[in-house]
Parts: structure tokens; C-alpha cells; sequence
């Protein structure tokens, strides 16, 4: 599987943003990836949690990955939404997406996404992404 | 609706990440708001089309903006969901949210997302955002 | 346009639950199409107020034409997120749709619905479907 | 758990609409809930698969009923959402949902759904529900 992480890393470093979250990509195997982000004061929201457009971009990012493990990098997110299930505070934050259901037109993928505090992890937030292969 | 506007300006200064983003106040009146950023080149995906993670910010806080104009700050984002409809190319992107429906516990808003390029505004993505009073 | 309701029409009276349901399809043009049901008891949920899942069968059928208006009707609904933003009360229901942005591959349509009550129109729910050309 | 079963079946038994789906409580414990349909031609889309419509209403109701298990009946559906992954073909249906945060404003949920043919299941959709706590 490391040919799988060395793809996606290699698409991580392409994205402009993804360089300035600071994403890195924990593992990705064939249909699920793990991406993870250090917090850093200048993501926050104005209660000082992670801003829920980042909490977006990595949901959006990760699925995005898991497609393109199983059907490469032709592919564009239609629509992606995302459930603010608690307030994202921690040191660090992983995203954890999976492919749903592959398709030859559009691929179906799901994330959570966990805040880490402490060594200790929390579902903080969870997700959608539906890709069109182009 | 100065007052509006200046009460959406203060909330925008609040969050860290918003500054980052460069995110502007052009206007702001009773439910509804828009909102500016200029495009930077580390605001990129890995084609150097606006990240949708940020499409997702701009969604999310212009809607959470406009229900802040009927129902104060005390809001948290629930759910949002975006669509992206074109290629997110220009050199500013403007937000235009408006409240579907105000209500005591939750607030339903709605955004579309514009490009503008060479003074032409072309609409890129769309979404909602159902914020909870709390 | 006389053509376009017809092919709807058409549609319409191929699927058994929209007969069960009743739907009448009051307009068709290029993109947006207008359908209406009349209130029965059997239709309701547990406060006998029009159930969600009629609520969402009106807009997703709604966006289905309107998508099948400009593409014919070898589409697929993928996903559809229904709002529902006061109680659906009413003595008839309206549907109205429209395609947000029509592609080769996949089609965005909104809905808006309305209950009418003594010649009273409320908009009760709104929602969107993302189609999949096939 | 066999009271939490009576509160849903009791729940279930009010619902004009669900009667006339034949909806079935399968189980129900603290946050999951099981339901059931069979097939029936009236239920039908253009294509005489289940209508999404259904199965929207499948996945509401089993959201709105693992949220009751939990919060009690003085719940309302603010957004449903619904993936249609593969076409709804089967003698029968079983949605399973289950509780993904609950809360005392707002209550997240999820369910699969899956078609039964011929004694195999097969996942043919998912979706999510967002309840408010009335």
C-alpha cells in the first residue's frame, strides 16, 4: 500500500491550501485515507475553536483522497456536506474518509473527523463528499 | 443598517482565520450579507482553482454573518452543505448569504458563491448553512 | 412549451407512487417545472402534518423533471437534501423547481414548496437534488 | 428493550403514512432502530424501482425513530439528506439508523438502507437526519 500513500502524497503537495493547513497524510490504502493537521492559532473561528471552513477542507480534502485511491485524480467534489457535531478544540485533528460507493461516473465517500487532546481522540465533526469522474 | 454592518465587521475581526483569508465586509442589512476575498496564490487546489475548502468558508461564514444580523452571535453551525458548480477561477470571490428562515432555535440560510474576473461575475458554487441558537 | 409538459406529463404517469400521490403537473418550460398534490389524510405523519417523505418525494420529483425539461430523462437522482422549515399544513402542496446548473454529466435543480391554505400560499420546505446523466 | 420497541411501534401506528407504507419495527434500543417494508408496485419510480421518495421516507422515519429512542416524540426533522447508491430494487426494505450525537437542542442521525432480495441484503442508499428537540 505504500504506492497508495506515495500517490496521494504526491497530490497533497500540488494543493497550494493543503501546504498551509499543514496536512499530512497519516495513511491510504485502497479506498480510505487518514489525513491529519497540527492546530495553529490563525485557524480559529471567533470563539477560538478550529473555523468550520476548516473543518470543511479537511472532511472535503480526505474524501477527495479516498476516491482517488480507487479511481484516480479525474475527479472533481459536486457537493460536499458536513455536521458540526461538537466544538473543534485539540492539539490536533485527524480526518478519516472512506469511499462509499464506487461508480464509473460519480464515487460516494464519508469522513469523521476527530480532535485529539491529550492523546485522547473526539468525533468532533463528520461528512460527505460526492465525486464526479471527469 | 450601518450599525449592521458594523456589528458583522466586529465579528469578522474576532476570528483569526477569517483575517488570514482577508475576508471583507461589503455589505450588510437585516438577513442578508455579502462578503469578499482576493484570490492568493496559496488559496489554490492542486489544479490552482480556489480549494473547496475554502468555497466551504466563504458559504459557512457568509451565512452565519447574515444570521447574526437577525439573531446576534450566540449561533453554532449544525450542518452545511456546498455545491460546486464551476471551476472556481478569479481574481476575487464574492458570498451573498441570505436567512431562509429565522426561527427561536434554528436559522436557516442560504449563499451563492460568485467569481469575479475582469470585472464579470460568474457563479461558481452554492450551499446552506442551519445554525442553532444557543 | 406546451411540448415540455407534455413530456413530463408523460413521465409522470409512469411512476406508479406519483399516481398514488396524485401529482399534477401544473407547468413545464426550459428548467423549471411546477407540480402540485392535494392534501389527503393518509399522507400524514404522526401530528398529521404532510410527512417528510412526501415532502421530500414532491422536491425530489419536482427537480427530476426540471433536470428531464433540458436532458431528457435518462437521469438518476444521486442525492437530495430536503429543509423543512414549518410545519406542512395545507390543503394542497406546490412544488416548484428549477435547474440551478445543467452539465453533461450531472445536473443541479432547487425546489421550493408551498402549502396552500384558503388560496394562501407558505413556503413550508425547500431542498435541492444533484442528478447523474446516464 | 422491549419498551423502547412499544414506544417506537406506538409512535409508528400514529403515522397515516406510514401504514400505508406497511412500515414494520424490527427493533429498537437506545439509539438504533430497525424498520422494515415490503414491496409493493405502487411504490414504484418511472423505472419501477422504489421511488426515492420512499426511500426518503424510510431513512427519515428510522432517523426520527432512533432519535425518539433517546429524546422522546417532541422531535421535528429540520434536513434530511439522502444518497441513492445503487437502484432500489428488492421484495423488501430495511432501513437501520442509528444516533450519531445527541444533544439537548439538536439530535444527529444516520442510516443505511438495504434491499432484500432473494435472502441477500444489498445497500442501495444512506442518508442522515438532523432533529430539533421541541
Amino acid at each position: 500500500m505504500i504506492e497508495k500513500k506515495e500517490l496521494i502524497e504526491q497530490v497533497n503537495s500540488m494543493a497550494e491550501f493543503n501546504k498551509w493547513c499543514g496536512i499530512k497524510v497519516l495513511s491510504a490504502t485502497d479506498g480510505a485515507v487518514e489525513i491529519q493537521i497540527e492546530w495553529r492559532k490563525e485557524m480559529g473561528q471567533y470563539s477560538g475553536f478550529l473555523h468550520a471552513g476548516l473543518i470543511g477542507t479537511l472532511i472535503d480534502t480526505a474524501c477527495g483522497f479516498a476516491a482517488a485511491t480507487m479511481a484516480g485524480t479525474k475527479l472533481l467534489a459536486s457537493n460536499f456536506s458536513v455536521n458540526c457535531l461538537r466544538p473543534a478544540i485539540g492539539e490536533r485533528f485527524i480526518a478519516r474518509a472512506r469511499v462509499v460507493k464506487p461508480g464509473k461516473q460519480q464515487i460516494f465517500t464519508a469522513c469523521d473527523l476527530f480532535a485529539v487532546s491529550e492523546g485522547e481522540e473526539k468525533l468532533v465533526a463528520n461528512g460527505e463528499t460526492l465525486l464526479c469522474v471527469i
